[in-house]
């Protein structure tokens, strides 16, 4: 199960209205993205926004589930009326809606026989089969079901159990980038810079960016590949490159 | 073109690896939604982000412009070789990709006839018949292909220029909300709250999200209405609802 495979590969879906209007920005894709990348080697190749619509949420499961190695699925499993993630989960892949047995034992001792209502009995309803990822911040467990890993939506409370479903994942290769933070414009260097991304186009990204930084224009070029040697080669190229030009490095 | 339709939506394509990769964080979706909402009446349904590959873009392209009224795309209309979005768009809808004479003329203006280089002269390179939308930061144009609305990824750039794109746009009704934040838990008022929004789920549609302020823990109940009046109406119900249960507001 666990073998390190060359590619391995996930999406990201947020489920929330609050994101999709604008009042809240998502900070779930940087956090989950870069904790895959650097902990597991996993890429994150599409990232999807969606509103809290079941027949959304199943289509999107679906259609995620099948073309990535894994899903992660942030929002909508807590205790109110517009937390249908799990729910929507079970029916996409036509699993029971029910009782997880140790979530149910998890959130009661949690709460305590007495203050465990509805509400929070609710959270422990899972499709049936799913596989717990704990979480130490509010108890309220994410949980896998089959290539498919739910997450709340609170970053604080995302953050603190990500680490907790390391275990189950088939980890790749990690890619390793660096960056070159240079005082130049893009159309500067665009041509010369398209050469040296044609000559390593099978080992080495080249993304260019350009920024505005204390009244100055520059532009970052970042450079990305799953091996180091080949990353170090090509940033002497692109120092050449730079220094040909006699452009002022800023990092 | 431009009757007031009851309901308008659009989806937001992000194309850019430096999201993806948790490197930069995506600002230009809450900013397009408000601006989307609160001046034209537009609800973004439905955000994907993808990386710089051409079928990826095609395949996205076509999806979206087919099942939304609208699709926003951001980032890949730089100099460099991995800006390619306006030829993907090209190629997606099977239009030339060409020098847009009015872009063309705009660009060398800006740039002067001798530092207009051919990273420069790629920017006026757009899919055949597309409409531009004006630039006063930098310029280089975003533009119109059908249902597709093209802007950089630079927050700044893009939204020094979305005003330019609203007389293109067919208006919808504007999705008024309101916020109330509370000092309880979801778990708290979930039951109540779901039968409110149980009762009034045609006209308002409730959300329920949980805070962590200076220490406390909290929820923002947000309503979400066309009409001013329901909503108004949601919101005494609600009022009243935190009241019997003695709940500290927040705001």
């Amino acid at each position: 199960m666990k073998k390190k495979n060359k590619k391995v590969n996930a999406a990201i879906l947020i489920i929330g209205n609050e994101i999709l209007s604008g009042r809240t920005l998502d900070k779930n894709t940087a956090f989950i993205s870069n904790w895959l990348n650097s902990k597991c080697g996993i890429s994150v190749n599409e990232v999807r926004i969606i509103p809290d619509i079941e027949k959304t949420i199943i289509k999107n499961i679906l259609d995620l589930s099948k073309n990535f190695n894994y899903v992660f699925t942030t929002g909508g499993i807590g205790p109110t009326h517009d937390d249908i993630t799990a729910k929507s989960i079970s029916k996409a892949f036509k699993t029971k809606y029910e009782f997880h047995k140790e979530a149910y034992k998890i959130l009661e001792n949690y709460y305590g026989k007495k203050k465990f209502n509805d509400g929070r009995k609710k959270m422990a309803k899972l499709p049936k089969g799913s596989k717990l990822i704990y979480n130490p911040s509010s108890a309220a467990p994410g949980f896998i079901t089959k290539n498919v890993l739910t997450f709340p939506g609170v970053p604080s409370i995302l953050n603190s159990m990500i680490d907790n479903c390391k275990q189950y994942l088939i980890k790749g290769l990690k890619v390793h980038s660096k960056t070159l933070n240079i005082y130049t414009v893009e159309s500067n260097i665009s041509k010369k810079l398209g050469l040296i991304q044609s000559k390593y186009k099978k080992f080495v990204d080249i993304g260019s960016y350009p920024f505005f930084r204390l009244g100055k224009i520059g532009v970052s070029i970042v450079t990305r590949s799953t091996s180091l040697n080949k990353l170090n080669y090509v940033n002497k190229e692109l120092l050449n490159l730079v220094k040909n030009k006699k452009i002022k490095i800023l990092n």
